[in-house]
């Protein structure tokens, strides 16, 4: 299908002409073929009026965890370890494929209401994710997380070269495959090494948890005498392009071996609030010219996948804790949820509204009164809009979500499958 | 009219019986009439079906300058001072009150659409403000704000009177008029004991600023040898009832006076990050027993009027940088912007959902995705929420909004007049 959509205040995310008004956009097939304020309509197209209201890229979830959302509000407001191992470890002990798909698909939807259009996930039952990311049609990263101390590690990399051979590229290249050792106090020397070894022989990418909390890295030097980033480097993670997650205690060291090795970085905020991890240093990050991208996290820590108010929390947070009005600001905090993601993702073609690119597209509405009046777009975007705004989503050229209505999704029966999962599984 | 609720997991805010579910609720005029899991709608009544979703208090708005709308991205990422002084003090001379009216009237409409049901507002225009709350229907205490280190502040206080006289109590009691001292960096002495004087006759309200930056206390330090806090002690403002916005800066003697004085504190996080004025101590004036709401603060400063963001903010923003995950639960964050809120702003009769109380309810949408599943209802609420699930809202037993369409504000005609007096004021 042809789409133009016209009248747009277009977030474009090119740095040297970050907005156009009053411009139009031509998406043949899965492409964006025009951007700019000429352009007219093809007899084919299918016409999009956005009546003045911004059109930008869709927002890059760099990190998450989709079969989590069967656990969102499970359990909240406990000690880490409580959480952890009384709670989440015991309910993820029951979850079979069938709740993983469909769950799968609860967040999707939340992901296409909110103007998530990419996301990258890394769990378990990937398979179910893989499925329900074609059946929904986003785009997606999806990785099967290898753990292991022993040679215990082996049935899931096992598992997760399966997936890699059967999913990767699939719908279009909608769907990549990438890799995961899940983190330095879940994995042992040899699970690390022959992950990273596999990964980097198929081409894939490499998603990571790195130094969320204080304790994994004292853990890490008391058992190794190194960081977690030094410990990865030194086992040939790095050796692939890695989008690595939280990252809120990293030393000097650390940020230049990650800046060395362009590795990405994941900025969870509301996650490492509301776990208290803590707050990453994001702006030494950008000193040091490091990648860095934005993910919710799973909803067991976050509880939304909203990528609006990750976004805007992104820019708050660091001024607030540092005194400093001006550091992070919008256009840099969505250049994280955009251009930073699709880097992480390794998907050079997305999180740009420009001529080539995937027709990866969200429209708000001009008639949101978050949006009233428009001083600034980038600013409405990052501090004014929570998601609710986005009336049209366009993934790879297709209408996932036109004025709020799922054209991919069944939500009654999601909804209805989950929980009778849940009852099943007596999570509920 | 009678509306009966029916079907509905109800969050009461009532600590003995926090949710009820399968619940029922009947509204019979301006007020709530039965609560619980019996009752069986009247022949005259008009029947919502919540469909097992969350019906829940109006969100309370308890500190915001519902006019600085028109301001809304029209400054951002600046040093304070610059801010302040070259764009929003600049911008807010060339305002009136017709443009007022109408950016009133669109920050009602983004009130409404994301859950509030009531505000504190504090500004000037506000006979404009005041108009605007009486035509959408929403409860608001209104201040004209009172600023003057001389004599110049009595025209203000004659314009907060006369708005008192003509105002408070309209629309059914919906609209309230409160005083307002600005701040201690604004206000002289005879200037504050003058307004404090006259609440204090009336039995209004008193709305301030108080302790918001390190620099506002140290100023005062430097003029007074005392604390802001100390200082309007001693000038009589707390012999009203205070709603005390910001609290950033509270000494241990500060949090005692306002906990002796039952002054309500009005945390305003999303602000406080974006100003990068600081993190206000929550949890040491909850351990005082403090009573604490929560409020937006205008869009030149937030930039949203979206209470979700900040209930969650909240609950987050405390537990992260304490590093502490068990601190500001979601019951506390929920309580603040309900139960508190209706205490900062002397509504005793809002902020829950029990018989007698007025019918300022909220039903969320229980298809909406980010409300999939259903472990906990509060858990939701805060964490999950984005204010996009509002699906109905009720305020003093009329439906200003009903399958997210608005009935009581003309929200393209107030767009239109938006952007005329912006263009008018060569503000855009």
């Amino acid at each position: 299908m042809n789409i133009f959509i016209k009248n747009a205040e277009i977030i474009t995310m090119d740095k040297e002409n970050p907005v156009i008004s009053g411009g139009n956009i031509r998406i043949s097939g899965n492409k964006i073929v025009y951007v700019g304020k000429d352009g007219v309509p093809c007899e084919s197209d299918k016409i999009i009026d956005a009546r003045g209201g911004i059109v930008m890229p869709g927002l890059i979830n760099a990190h998450t965890h989709v079969p989590m959302t069967l656990l969102r509000g499970y359990a909240d407001d406990l000690p880490l370890h409580t959480w952890l191992f009384d709670k989440i470890f015991h309910a993820e002990d029951r979850l079979d494929s069938d709740a993983v798909y469909y769950g799968a698909k609860v967040a999707m939807a939340e992901m296409i209401k909110s103007g998530t259009t990419t996301f990258a996930d890394m769990y378990f039952f990937s398979e179910s994710v893989a499925k329900a990311a074609i059946k929904a049609g986003m785009n997606a990263n999806i990785a099967r997380c290898v753990t292991g101390k022993e040679e215990d590690f082996k049935e899931r990399l096992n598992e997760a070269r399966a997936l890699f051979d059967e999913y990767n590229c699939e719908n279009d290249g909608a769907v990549k495959i990438d890799f995961s050792v899940h983190a330095i106090y879940t994995c042992g020397k040899q699970a690390v090494r022959e992950t990273s070894r596999l990964c980097k022989k198929l081409g894939a990418n490499m998603h990571i948890h790195l130094s969320e909390t204080m304790k994994e890295n004292g853990d890490c030097y008391a058992e190794y005498g190194k960081s977690p980033t030094e410990m990865f480097n030194s086992w040939g993670v790095f050796e692939n392009k890695t989008n690595a997650a939280h990252c809120v205690y990293l030393s000097e060291n650390d940020m230049n071996i990650l800046k060395e090795k362009n590795v990405s970085v994941s900025h969870n905020p509301t996650s490492n609030l509301k776990l208290a991890s803590g707050v990453a240093n994001i702006k030494e990050m950008q000193e040091k010219g490091i990648s860095i991208a934005i993910g919710t996290d799973g909803t067991a820590s976050n509880n939304a996948l909203n990528m609006f108010f990750d976004l805007k929390l992104c820019a708050l947070l660091q001024k607030g804790i540092r005194l400093d009005p001006t550091i992070v600001s919008a256009e840099d905090a969505l250049f994280m949820a955009t251009v930073g993601g699709a880097e992480a993702l390794g998907r050079a073609d997305t999180g740009r509204i420009k001529e080539g690119n995937r027709a990866d597209i969200i429209i708000l509405d001009s008639f949101a009164p978050s949006l009233i009046p428009v001083h600034n777009p980038i600013s409405l975007a990052v501090y004014s809009a929570s998601g609710a705004e986005v009336k049209t989503s366009i993934i790879g050229g297709r209408i996932v979500m036109e004025d709020r209505e799922l054209k991919t999704i069944d939500l009654e029966e999601a909804k209805a499958k989950v929980n009778e999962s849940l009852k099943r599984m007596k999570l509920i």
